[in-house]
């Protein structure tokens, strides 16, 4: 392709319609998952028009996107517009069951569009005021979790299996073993790749159920039925964080809670990782410098956290409601658990975090940018890219002594491509700049639009929306919702849930004119 | 240099007997400022005691440093080492009049450090329970006026003329005529610009007390008095913010909040455009691209607080002191006022805007990061920067689409190098990551002193003491003082202003082993 002279040849115009006939693809798709949600609603005999009708309907637009190009060859344009595209395709889908239900908050549709995004994104922010299945039947409730499962399988294949191909952002840095010649056909190996990845999210998730329903059963944990203990299961391994529970995993007991930890350090975790693992070569996590910072940051998050909450200077604004001050296992499990929750962007809340003092809330708010492994259904900036900053800035401060001497950034041993490292510090600064200028136009409008948010609560909004993590401070808080923003910044915080998921430069990408013009 | 091999040239080893030298030929010139608030005093019948002290105190140590090296021969080691240890010896020699006159807050060993350092580095934060000639000698706060002038005069200097000799940051940006061969010996044509330089900022600083002064005879500003036009005078142009009244410009008359407004956007403005326009060429400001980017950002920012504050959504807090609603002239000049403080780092304030909504005080918050000029006085990231970073992340946009072309990133007309596109990113990159870890750092260590300071309270006082911005909000606002902030977190918020006005890479550098190693 480099060879050719670009203004002459036709593939490099954008193909759209070959982008749109596999969106249908996709979309149609998801025909499939849709039968668990109805199966759901046939066992609780609860109503499945909801169900009945959205598998009609994607079933509809699917097909007839298709036939907008029956043979679509896919390059690198027409990829990332399908991406683009796909995320919003779907989650557009995924309003017609809270429509069609009509109960709660979510029956409007820029609600209902909202927590579709906000499922497939797994970002977990909500604006259903009121939650349970005492609210909502079980089958839309389920449809809720798995809208973050399906979304976070996507985005396992997708940052393994296709952004690589595209070359987008710092998918470079994965060093997945099927480096393949283009997406235009799916070569095999990609199709080996994503089917392992599959199955090893699969099998966590299943594990997962498994144990929180074994908890059930041995009297460890009094709710966590079958129905709580798949919901859960299914929203752990995205990093997604929805809960058909009102308090989130408050409700759960320790035992529980001890539980989820470990799938949501796994969940943020680099997939390529136990795919190595699982072939046998089990020293792949001391020897991934990723994995090792990622361990790193969780252990002395949660070392400075859990000292603030058993000192008793972890609890500000409520001094009634602070048994855990002085309990060991209290305080180091609401610290853990809420540290993993939040650098994983998983989101979850084993506690009302509002609740803590300035300097242990600023620390769950730092940790947002922190984000999950590359390769990981984790949101944020990552990991990876942050360890490439820290030694990119060592670089720059040696070449300032020795300005003659050329000295790459190594990562695992290997010296990193100039451009890709171009590419990370773009990005991470286009991200900040993003959540800068976000937090504006959000409390601005929503100021203009009658909702007096502080000032935290907005900056938190916009951070977790970017980040995918779901729950902020204040009125956003774990406890919270999204119910009371106006229509323009809840569309400003679903455009950033939608771009901090798909890594912001296949969005920005289709902003520019370089990418229509031949 | 280039050629020899590092590990046996000696010249490559740190001569900080050389820096030390200079260091004290820089301390022992400090007697002749300190002749200005000697006479000061002597006029108004006050003690001099303070400062003939100082001025005996910074001979003996001045000369004594001299003597370590009588013929200091700087390389660019030498030249990082000096910068950094002259902001702080300055900084700690200009503590002696505040603690040898011994009144008010100032007159403690850190209080007095973080009041010198504020004043050196421009960043005008302050310790002072109570300002005013009512509690102070005239001579001590015009010394403390006078700081933030000699601080601001210094960093013209050392931006223009010596850091782009040891190619530090973002230097390579400026685009002065006179990139000479080393600082090794100071070249005439440096000694030429920065004369110049010290010549144009001399200028305005008269240039603005004559206005000032001429408002007050011409009755147009009762208090501004010449004491008070020689005080205000010295503290825009450095960007400084300091002043001897407790309610800082809201004092003043809006004929002199008009009449300062045009000397802060001066101030912020890189002084080699004065230099080029005075020899006759003013269709330099147009051409110039930071300039007209930076008076975009001033419009912008302005139209949206002035609308919030004409709107009435601007005033939050206190409905009951909101006269300037529906008030265009008001609106406006507090509007451009605060944010040409705020952008240009000044840190004036023309009313109290703690009492302003959320929206608009969060546009303060982010014009702190955006910070002045190259070649200015302004602190902050500066608006090259993020003028190079705009035009770095298109170009990355670009280059996914095209990933086989090179574009450079153009500016001015020129292509700029990748290694100053690299500094310039990893600059950033250091600086926001100090931000939210230093933030982090001072809300811990304030709480665990016992002062529990709100989160955006913390949050804006490390973004204003990186920024060398001055004030912040809530205990730290326009009419706040940072007095109680415990020992730990004073000295950190010094540490920030000390780094974020060196522009971080001198000190850092000076933090690695590669520096002080052959
Ligand atoms: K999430
Ligand atoms: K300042």
């Amino acid at each position: 392709m480099a060879g050719l002279a670009l203004d002459i040849d036709p593939r490099l115009r954008v193909n759209w319609r070959a982008s749109l006939s596999l969106v249908g693809t996709v979309i149609k798709y998801l025909s499939v998952p849709l039968l668990l949600p109805l199966l759901t609603g046939v066992y609780y005999g609860e109503g499945i028009v909801p169900f009945v009708a959205t598998i009609a309907a994607v079933l509809v637009v699917g097909f007839g996107l298709e036939r907008l190009d029956p043979d679509p060859d896919l390059g690198a344009r027409e990829g990332l517009l399908m991406v683009a595209l796909t995320w919003l395709a779907v989650g557009m889908a995924g309003t017609l069951p809270y429509l069609i239900a009509g109960t709660g908050t979510v029956a409007s549709p820029v609600n209902a569009l909202f927590e579709s995004m906000s499922g497939f994104t797994t970002t977990g922010a909500t604006v259903l005021a009121d939650i349970g299945t005492e609210h909502h039947d079980h089958s839309i409730l389920l449809w809720r979790q798995l809208t973050q499962w399906l979304g976070g399988m996507g985005i396992v294949v997708l940052a393994v299996a296709i952004l690589p191909e595209l070359s987008v952002g710092g998918a470079q840095l994965m060093d997945a073993e099927a480096p393949g010649p283009g997406i235009e056909k799916l070569t095999p190996r990609i199709r080996t790749t994503a089917r392992v990845l599959w199955l090893a999210y699969l099998g966590f998730t299943v594990l997962e159920f498994v144990l929180l329903y074994g908890l059930y059963h041995a009297g460890f944990a009094d709710n966590m039925h079958f129905y709580n203990a798949i919901s859960h299961a299914l929203t752990t391994l995205p990093t997604g964080g929805f809960s058909p529970e009102a308090r989130s995993i408050e409700a759960f007991s320790a035992a529980a809670q001890w539980v989820i930890i470990p799938f949501m350090v796994v969940a943020g975790t680099n997939f390529a990782l136990f795919w190595k693992a699982l072939r046998g070569d089990w020293t792949v996590f001391g020897r991934d410098s990723e994995f090792r910072f990622y361990a790193g940051v969780l252990a002395v998050l949660t070392a400075l956290v859990a000292g603030l909450l058993y000192s008793g200077q972890g609890i500000a604004q409520t001094p009634g409601i602070a048994p855990i001050v002085g309990e060991v296992e209290d305080s180091v499990r609401q610290a853990l658990f809420q540290v993993v929750a939040i650098v994983t962007t998983t989101g979850y809340a084993s506690m009302d975090f509002n609740t803590w003092s300035v300097p242990a809330k600023y620390a769950l708010l730092f940790a947002m940018f922190i984000g999950g492994s590359a390769g990981s259904t984790g949101g944020g900036i990552k990991i990876i890219r942050w360890l490439v900053i820290i030694k990119s800035i060592k670089r720059e401060l040696f070449s300032t002594v020795h300005p003659e001497a050329v000295k790459p950034v190594r990562l695992g041993g290997r010296a990193l491509d100039e451009d890709a490292l171009r590419g990370i510090h773009a990005f991470t600064l286009l991200y900040i700049f993003l959540f800068f200028f976000g937090t504006l136009l959000v409390l601005t409008t929503s100021w203009l639009g009658g909702y007096e948010i502080a000032l935290l609560d907005g900056l938190s909004a916009t951070a977790s929306s970017i980040g995918n993590v779901g729950p902020g401070f204040g009125a956003v808080g774990p406890m919270g919702n999204y119910l009371d923003f106006p229509v323009i910044p809840k569309l400003l915080l679903i455009f950033l849930m939608w771009v901090g998921r798909l890594e912001i430069l296949p969005v920005f990408v289709l902003l520019t004119s370089a990418y229509w013009r031949s």
